[in-house]
């Protein structure tokens, strides 16, 4: 997959980033959240800067109103505004709903990747040891190239953390990267 | 499947009726589409006064962006507004949006279904002879009891809607009914 | 996506041949089944002269007992196997069960045509106004360029099978040819 | 789930174990199976005397070709067929072949359990961080109720697949329980 995709920069998916932080591990997480944000914002900004596509794939926490907007102006109305605020989406981005679990799974994410004619994906979000973790196989399980950002992405248990992003390289194929080593505007450098 | 269920009058699944009628079909179709939308509005009226799930999945038309809500907006400043008015989601409605074809491909509805503990839909919304065939055919493999309601969905060819009504009834298993004949207060009398 | 294939003759894919005909409506597919034989032997025999994958997609009939290899086998003790053995699989043929209805669903046929390389099927067994359609739509839905042999399908009812061809046609846009027009020795010519 | 469930012992499910061990980690995954290769051994068999289903969900090294039956015969004729002898499947048996990772993945499983009436699995095989994590989340996205043999699931890297049972117990709500408390004719004893 690498050779065939080279430096294609990729879309860059912003995962579960949406977020009221009123969940029952949210005192675990937000402490490893306040060290992403910073690096998702970059990520964010370079992935804008270059016009690479910017998918957001975020839990709905609760009704599925898709015809309401009304996930983001929960998440700003919450007491983790701060959070929020910097890596949320702008007019350009595409937003996925999911119900759980993975990006992939009952979600349109393959069907918007297609249309996009994207093969690589850029992972950023939360939970590295859950969601990043269900999401990088969903990804590999369907040929896409998978880069995940060690430090742009959140975790609850540091220990599972670590031994996901292991799982994540050796078992199903990503790269594993900084965020100051992602080029979107010429290509991608890995670790 | 039917027996287990009974009269419970399950959730009604509006499809497609978010629309700007601006795809090359539209002038084939307009025809039928009004004719179905005052029996549409009427099963709204009678699921909405029963506590009955309404669900909607609805074509996206382009672009993924589930944080805007603009879809309704779209189809409300189109021409057709008269068309979509009558069968706009309420405050209570379910939304769910979908990339093409089925209810069901690539979108949480098995998911949501299962969390409202439904095992039976009812389904209008259009057309005939494509997205609601798919879809009762999607949701029979599934192992989800199916009611159409004849003179609630529309077609652009009537003799394929024929054909797929009579597909949906000897192949899919699916009652065939008309709007009259649901009583969302009362169960669900078949024709 | 014919553009890019050109004139690739794809896999053909051979739905539900391998049956011992005890089902309910089996004296209504019979006649049907009769015709088609001769026209899938021939183009059985022009797939393997010219080196192009023939994969049998069949229902399972009962249990799952993929390492007895009984399907076959049971469907040669029936009373029909005169219809079985003419196109029964080879050695080098490649064969999937599937639960039932379409030839997509919850099985391997999407990895298996990735692997493969093959963007383009060419369908042909029976039933035409059931699995034949649903496996024209799984195909259609993913991408994927649709060939429906119409002599080398079998149908229960006429009328139905003739509103299924169409479907595919206008709405699936699959291409409908007949045994005599597909070359796979050199390339697809349609009708 | 457990409560609906109680002591159901629901199906015993053998991943990857008929296996010719010929890839490129087996090395590593020896010394592991020839720990879980009694314990499953004697799973099997309380499932078997209980009456409960025993369903083989098999990675399908190479060919599909469901109609040979070549699969055991394969691992059998290999260098390691003292382990695949006395786990392998009995004419009882289930099997289902998987293109790869998750027993889930574009298998009928998911049907085949429908059909069975089973909403509990208890998962056994290898490799524990890979396939068996893979499965559990798979299976807990279902809503099926999970139950790890922490003796009876094999592993390349012992820290991982450490992390992977934590990550099955706290994220996907699996049970974590060793053969010896397992009592298929007598309910579940979870540890």
């Amino acid at each position: 997959m690498s050779a065939r995709h080279g430096d294609d920069p990729g879309a860059l998916i912003v995962i579960d980033m949406i977020n009221t932080y009123e969940h029952k591990d949210a005192e675990q997480l937000l402490p490893s959240v306040r060290e992403v944000v910073p690096v998702i914002t970059d990520l964010l900004a370079a992935a804008r800067g270059s016009g690479a596509p910017v998918i957001y794939v975020n839990d709905n926490f609760g009704q599925w109103r898709s015809h309401h907007g009304e996930l983001v102006e929960a998440a700003m109305a919450g007491p983790h505004a701060d959070l929020v605020g910097p890596v949320r989406p702008d007019d350009d981005s595409l937003f996925v709903v999911k119900a759980r679990h993975s990006i992939f799974y009952e979600t349109p994410l393959t069907y918007l990747l297609w249309e996009l004619g994207v093969r690589k994906v850029t992972l950023c979000g939360q939970v590295t040891e859950q969601c990043v973790l269900y999401s990088a196989l969903d990804a590999h399980i369907r040929h896409l190239d998978v880069t995940v950002v060690a430090d742009a992405v959140a975790h609850i248990h540091p220990h599972l953390a670590e031994a996901a992003l292991e799982m994540m390289r050796i078992n199903l194929g990503a790269r594993i990267t900084n965020g100051k080593d992602i080029g979107f505007g010429g290509g991608v450098a890995t670790s």
